[in-house]
């Protein structure tokens, strides 16, 4: 009998950066959480234990931390100069991808002006992936940790009843979601401008919020549909979304035993279990994801 | 050998209340986790079994929802009227502590508007624990999940060094925490209105915020101790001020080996382990705080 | 400019069971954490809200618990079932994945002999994910949640260095890490017993253990390559490994300060960053995966 | 207006130390957390920032390293050398507390032979709390992270009624719970050798698991008191224990609209929210507890 070696990769996970700009009116601060990962000729080290071709993770982190030196600038550029160079000084490695988490800081305001160097953590993360062959790189920005929620203009009838279906149907409902979302880039973005990556994530992250606002839902797979669509009508630099919605299940409590009614006020908001809808929108004519979804 | 009961209470635990409040122009959420806990004549259920003087900690959910039907408000008021209801009508429960977590959703914006009906979470927990023991009610307001950071402004020297002492000195550090802050009110709280609770809240958040920025730090205790006496000397309705500092270490990165400076930019964010830093701001002549921090 | 609905799927997540089995003499208990997903021809919903071809999550849900009411079994089986009733009685539904977690209770001793219905948790997460598509179905097992230490037996050195590369070489360091392992099964998984899902589980789950206690490991890799070689190698119903190895690292403690040498005795073990080693092993001429990896 | 400074430490929090023992035969390895708390004349660096009385928290982590050096041992013993250390060598320290979780990890069997240095994590955290304030030192000692489940022998009836209750009275469910329990040592620990610490935590912990099964509960506040009950009566060293219970629902699904009944097999086992029952338990002329539940 005979066995093989097959899909394999290697990386720093969750390497933790954070790059001050000190300019001397006011610093800025960037937050971020970079994994790296490798793939090649990986075959001896996981045959023989022969580590020639291994670029250690510890040296990963230390490049994380060395171009930081040179500035970081938006996600998706920092990830591209990253990706680029494990590939292109590397002799084993063909494929490297980037992943960053951007923690976001707001500037406090102190006695109503900005402060000079003082923050507050404030939610929402942004996203990027880059992939990277040794000619092509692939960007796919995205959010996580987007919690929302809509307290009406949310429908759920007419769908299919078996015999274990007892839902009822509702006109009103909360409809509340923590938004992972992810669109991919189309053309080349060797040549893209930090300017650029940061307009592009602006109006992306602004058109999803307002689909999800605007959209009066009679599921939520047409919430999540709208959401992608409105993305790629507004940025053509984008050809493919990709959304994945729990369904935080906010039930309305039953006070008829107390004597109480309860229109649409009071409601639990559960754990688990919740439904989580997954689904992706695409330009026609995208062009090939390649390594875009590795 | 004779062993008997000693300190003992009871309660439901993270009751998940959202509260939707309808109005014409825009709707409102308030959004809680509450828990209860029930003090007083309890031997028979811990010694026999006989739960005669048990009320059900499933009816203490049951309540927290019935009662949010007449509206929430300020989870100060909304707190003192649920313990003040368990003591005043269960025959057994002399004592009742309940503790509120407001979760903050911030309305969406679209096309400039202030949306109807639609919100995004965000960071920062705003926390109450209301007290009653039949005649008085303590109450503490506070906040939980705010991470604050200074780029600089931050010095620790001079520090007392033995054997073990290898710290070097610092004139310049980064300084995060993730603020765990509560004050007492002083006074009677029974007649306190929704407003005036909403706007010692809102100032004593300021002042907490307004302090970190502009104290510069020669320690981690001389800013709790600064934002402590901030909010006092701002405050008079509060008598006392807690607060848990973790201080979240960034290490700057040494970038020597890969012939790189590194003048206070490029940072490691660490885990584990943390300082802590507790500490106690009071007013002179602070009344006794009874259950105020049971 | 168009935009088409892509890949799509949705279903209820982490539907928390618990199956009592009463025995005469003892009591069984299986705890299980289930997630369903579904697709087929779902476009009406995504793009006009029609529901007519939706299985809510809620009646998913419902037919977990419904379906163990004639008892669970090996989680294997019981996702078969479940997986095959989805596609075979809903109509628009083409393919189900049922994803389940077992969670491992141990029978208490009471003076020296096993109770008869008491338990404690216990470390481990056994795993398994059905996929069927009308036709084919698809196994795959696995173990999550196991956490494996070893003190002494790893070394890592002649790796590739450039310039970030800082890592010392070393014979002897602990090697430590949380096995995320799946195991896909081959031939026709229909007309497999109880006896025989167990006895395959316990079996691989043995040999992944005692190859990573056995293996004196130059890298992860090749730990990661023994792991899955010993598995395939002692079971023949199995045709393909994956696992995910995190490096927990433990950094050896400089003493020297203190005046103290540390012979590999003291450790910091760290939390972030960490190594993240990916890898497959395969038997030649394994089938294709299908919907396997779904 | 006059402030002044109240109540205050500081410490390092969850030090991570791995200590490998290495015999001939067998290694041993120890894993723990380790938290210290410094309290005494701290007012100059609250109020002025002098830090010359101020043991930085870096030097308490490197302190509880450069001790692991000499060996760990028990974690009592080991957090009371620590906590007389920095009370005993540190000018302005006046008191020290230790608190330790420990771990666990089971040896591996390889070929039905117990393993030379292969370990697997278990569940379970073994937990002590040392406080020592320059002549008296105190012992807790205790358990975390211990889930354990009765699938019968627990009822809930009789309990007060008001027009909230809505709970039915049961007299067959099942009792879950994750304890957390803490357990006071009575006398002088100063002279208590390794082997009696080990012996003491070994049969509390035996004790609390054997009361867990064997009581039919009529109240999780009925097992509670029987679990300290039953540690104190075989266990003369000690002279109080705290309970901390939360209730872990575990709901019988209502089967009935699918034509099924539900004879105490099928439960839903929910999150949130869950009960909490707190309570001590002491022997009749326990010492006063002094700094040992600081």
């Amino acid at each position: 009998m005979a066995i093989h070696l097959g899909g394999n990769q290697y990386g720093k996970a969750e390497v933790r950066l954070v790059r001050v700009d000190r300019g001397a009116e006011r610093h800025a601060v960037t937050d971020l959480n970079v994994t790296t990962t490798l793939a090649g000729d990986l075959e001896a080290t996981h045959l023989t234990g022969d580590n020639s071709g291994v670029l250690p993770t510890d040296t990963q982190k230390n490049t994380v931390y060395a171009f930081a030196r040179e500035g970081v600038g938006e996600i998706e550029a920092f990830g591209l100069r990253l990706a680029r160079h494990f590939v292109d000084t590397t002799p084993t490695i063909t494929r490297a991808r980037v992943r960053l988490e951007q923690y976001r800081w707001e500037r406090l305001t102190v006695d109503g002006q900005p402060a000079h160097h003082s923050f507050a953590r404030a939610a929402g993360t942004r996203t990027a992936t880059v992939a990277y062959d040794g000619s092509t790189a692939w960007v796919v920005s995205g959010v996580a940790d987007l919690t929302l929620l809509n307290t009406t203009g949310s429908e759920f009838h007419g769908f299919h009843r078996d015999r274990f279906t007892t839902l009822p149907e509702t006109d009103d409902r909360i409809l509340a979601t923590a938004v992972s979302a992810s669109w991919r880039h189309g053309g080349d973005p060797a040549d893209r401008a930090d300017a650029a990556w940061a307009e592009s994530f602006r109006q992306a992250h602004r058109h999803l919020l307002e689909a999800f606002a605007d959209t009066h839902s009679l599921s939520l797979q047409q919430t999540l549909h709208a959401m992608g669509e409105r993305v790629l009508r507004h940025r053509e630099e984008l050809v493919e979304v990709r959304l994945a919605l729990p369904n935080k299940h906010h039930f309305l409590v039953d006070l008829e035993p107390f004597g109480l009614d309860n229109p649409g006020e009071v409601f639990f908001a559960a754990d688990r279990p919740y439904g989580l809808i997954e689904g992706t929108v695409l330009r026609d004519g995208a062009p090939d994801p390649g390594l875009a979804w590795w």
